[in-house]
């Protein structure tokens, strides 16, 4: 089927059920960054293949809102179609809507499926519609006109081992009964899929590069329950189910759990993962509170057993990166590679490690003017070779049984120009500035973001992305609530003890060059005084940061320290484990960096 | 009257008007920072002076809602009344809402005076209390009972400059009235008094310390409207007013203004200014448009004149400041001064320079453990005298015609301890932090805050307020919608070239010494690349700042350069304009700094 036919039979559903223009969004029913592909619908029906994006269909518009990130690509995905692309000034904004508002008439109607997006999503669409009295109808599923949509994922769920949980799921249950009794509520539906997996201490592999499973779990003072599709269940989860006290119920039946609602009921929902279908199946006399996911708080101050399994993996990574960074100096060239076949080789090399399960998310290689993509991934055919002279940017993690990894490290092929080492150098001031300070307890992300930043303008140079994000411990590479950018939240969730999160400056020359260092940073108690508590971070990450880029006159005499101090602390804790030409590689790169 | 009658009195008014709670906030019916005397019912009923808090009075209970500056003050003052203190958590929090909503019961009705709450604050206690079947009535006016209630105010108005203006009122609203046609608006209320004072190129003396007038203005597409007391107005200011085609009407006809709207009219209202009892007085048929005032926007970016008119201020500040200052160090501990005394010396020096009207705030003086309490005003009696050996923190600013001061210094009695050098030498790098900073336009305040307390932090030290505050051109001190703090708006107003706010970092330790430093800072131009324009700061204000606090081995080579650069720019600027004693001073005072 074409596009336009897809259209066509879309437009004939909507028709048929009185619908005046639809929106597809991108999220899945549980608002996941990463979704199943029968969740793709809006790549179905557009042929746009970005990670984001919204259509708008009408009887005579067809439209799709594209972030600035996927312009060029969408244009070009869309060619030949009806479909129009609007590019959004704001990337997360819901520009459709205020289109739709102002492309539409009073009293008609806009479809959604309800199921795909969150209680506060569909507030808002509802409320801006309203007032030019268009209606809004939360049953119209687009995707009923999806032939051969592929079935929910089934891949097994497994148990998380204790040993690098932590805590048990007993334990976590009983956290979240204590919080629904200060709330004074009956029960709490959890919709986050690694909310799910972190308070039953279970990982599956529904979702590319994220340990979950398709799961909803509700909480009450005196029930748990685990709605999921039984096949993904083998006989060892289903006892370990039965130990912690949960009962087992088919995916599909929290709907009638919805319902079951009695008067007086108070429920906890998150209504920004709590979907607005849901909510209709709620009886009036239930009262809903809107609260901010007890577990979300609680998965992102990391235990130390988490810390330890962050840390081993760290290491594992450690091994695999020498030589995978090894190999990229020496045989990219030689080789013939090209930017995919290194996406493939780290892949090929980390399997080698205990515990490897997938990457944590498709692996960013950008050779010269790719790099500059801040989200390009490289694919069999269109990528570029590695030859001749330029900078190789590599984002790449991991998920292993005990942890995750993100880590970005830039390398060169030739002799780097003089931009290039200022730039190089002034984004390793600003990496470094985070690993180097030290800031009192109750301060967030957003508040702490300009700190790498500085480093940067004093050379009139910035980047366009946050300065890093939460980290999951075995478990999702992004993850909230904790942000670490320059936009967002206005204070946003302190940064406290135990959290992980992602330190990467950056600089894109467009067509030129990209460049990103970053470390997985731990949060930690450094000082305490009359003021209360000091934090800051320390890196996890253990691999060594290019020093042949740096430009030595830019570096201060204690960020000449901290990097020989690194050096010396990754060669200490990886040589150990590495032999022959990785033994000298890594040796060699940890070399001490003096001023000549 | 005792408190305890007052509030005898009050309970039986409430009581003939069904009112089973009051409210009685700080603010004026304009939602100034500093209001007339005649505002000053929380105070009158309470005997709590301080210059925020909120009073609730039900029939059992008289509570005073007062924030950590001013615990002790409050307890003192409601001594041996009904009352009882309240301690606010968070200082803007409205937590007697949340108290009122707990101790009341569904059915009762809370009473407020609608003409100080803004439509925003009323609208929040509305929407807590309904949830809780608790009515609001908005036309009680609890000082009704105040008998001796003070008359508003009735300075007289003048107009101000336009050579210091650099824009006319006529322009200033033509742009508020191609604002209104962006925003298919019929007219649009300014509350806000410095708003009205800026728009039409008037000054006034209705409030201590702010030049402003109690008045407000309206603005359509074919009139514009002072409500004001005629009384403040010369027939010079009259004949102004008219040549820029300015109705004048008695400042309670806005009343009748508002009720004169029609229906279809849209109307343009800043909800944290405007009253919510002028809401009500707007017939159901006018659409109420909630914007942030486009004159605050206005107001805040400064232009040449403005800015030379604040140069030629803060020159004249300067050459009053090197007299005080040096006196302050010579004779203060000769001539047996206290606290107050050198409050009062200072504005006996300011007034000595041409354009000096008032203080632009009550300035601040504290000597050792006093200089730790932020908000501290010495009054006579109480003030502690300057002797011994410790430090002095001096707060200060000026109203002159053609522009507003603010700064702060730190002095010393006697010899500094290493602790005390140290506290002032990373205040003294944060604030050249900010100096010397050059960041990307399009951040604001609370983005850059950090940047200042890093320095500081750096030796775990910190400070409980904002990094700084907008500041007003020959207008009041404080300033929005600029902000520069570690709380509050999310992203804010973004900093833009011609803007003015302080840079005031700071440190306190309780019982033993108080330190800030504080000059004003336009924003300038920096540089332009391709990633857009580059912004950084100029200090306007031109005063030493002490060196012999400052702890040498703690700079760095380039603070010590701003520091020499700044002092020989303030000793060219300023020593041509002083003589004798005060040019010796001065000289001394800018001697650079080298290390030994």
């Amino acid at each position: 089927m074409t596009i336009d036919e897809k259209l066509k039979k879309l437009r004939a559903y909507m028709a048929e059920n009185n619908i005046d223009a639809v929106i597809i969004p991108s999220s899945d029913a549980h608002q996941s960054e990463y979704s199943a592909r029968c969740y793709a619908m809006r790549e179905w029906i557009s042929g746009f293949t970005g990670s984001a994006g919204t259509v708008v269909v009408t009887a005579s518009h067809a439209g799709v809102w594209a972030d600035s990130r996927y312009f060029i690509q969408c244009e070009k995905e869309i060619e030949g179609t009806e479909y129009v692309m609007h590019p959004l000034v704001v990337q997360t904004a819901a520009e459709w809507v205020t289109w739709i508002a102002e492309n539409m008439t009073s009293g008609q109607t806009v479809g959604i499926d309800g199921r795909v997006f969150s209680l506060a999503a569909a507030g808002d669409i509802r409320s801006t519609l309203s007032s030019r009295g268009i209606k809004l109808a939360l049953d119209f599923c687009a995707a009923n006109v999806w032939e051969d949509r592929p079935a929910m994922p089934t891949a097994p769920v497994y148990v998380h081992d204790i040993k690098i949980a932590g805590e048990s799921a007993v334990s976590k249950i009983s956290a979240i009964r204590a919080f629904l009794r200060v709330n004074r509520a009956d029960a709490i539906i959890i919709d986050a899929l690694d909310e799910v997996a972190y308070t039953l201490n279970i990982r599956g592999g529904d979702v590319a590069c994220n340990p979950v499973t398709y799961a909803y779990l509700t909480i009450s003072d005196t029930q748990s329950t685990l709605f999921i599709d039984e096949v993904k269940l083998s006989g060892e989860v289903k006892s370990y189910l039965q130990s912690i006290d949960v009962t087992v119920r088919p995916y599909e039946a929290v709907e009638d759990w919805l319902k079951e609602g009695k008067e007086g009921d108070v429920l906890c929902v998150d209504a920004g993962k709590f979907s607005a279908y849901h909510r209709e199946l709620l009886s009036d006399d239930v009262m809903v509170k809107n609260v901010t996911s007890p577990v979300a708080m609680a998965k992102c101050v990391k235990n130390p057993s988490e810390i330890e399994g962050m840390r081993s993996a760290m290491l594992k990574d450690a091994v695999a990166l020498t030589e995978f960074f090894r190999r990229v100096e020496s045989e990219a060239v030689e080789k013939g590679y090209d930017e995919a076949d290194l996406a493939s080789l780290v892949i090929d090399i980390r399997r080698k490690q205990e515990g490897y399960i997938t990457e944590s998310f498709g692996a960013i290689v950008g050779f010269k003017e790719n790099g500059a993509i801040v989200h390009y991934r490289p694919e069999k055919g269109a990528a570029k070779k590695i030859e001749g002279s330029g900078m190789i940017l590599i984002d790449t993690g991991a998920q292993y049984k005990d942890g995750t990894t993100d880590i970005t490290r830039v390398w060169y092929i030739g002799e780097p120009s003089e931009e290039e080492k200022r730039a190089y150098t002034a984004v390793l001031k600003a990496h470094i500035a985070i690993e180097r300070l030290v800031f009192p307890e109750g301060y967030s992300g957003p508040q702490l973001d300009a700190i790498a930043r500085k480093e940067m303008w004093a050379y009139h140079l910035n980047y366009g992305h946050g300065t890093g994000h939460g980290v999951g411990a075995a478990m999702n590479v992004h993850e909230g609530p904790v942000s670490f950018g320059n936009k967002g939240i206005p204070v946003g969730v302190p940064m406290q003890e135990g959290m992980i999160v992602s330190d990467e400056p950056g600089y894109y020359k467009t067509g030129g060059f990209g460049i990103r260092i970053e470390n997985c940073v731990l949060l930690e108690k450094k000082h305490e005084n009359e003021l209360g508590k000091w934090l800051g971070f320390k890196y996890l990450t253990l691999c060594p940061i290019e020093t042949r880029l740096i430009d030595i006159d830019m570096m201060k005499d204690e960020e000449i320290e901290w990097l020989n101090a690194y050096h010396a602390d990754v060669l200490a804790k990886v040589l150990p484990l590495v032999e022959g030409e990785d033994a000298k590689w890594l040796a060699e790169k940890c070399a001490p960096l003096y001023r000549k």
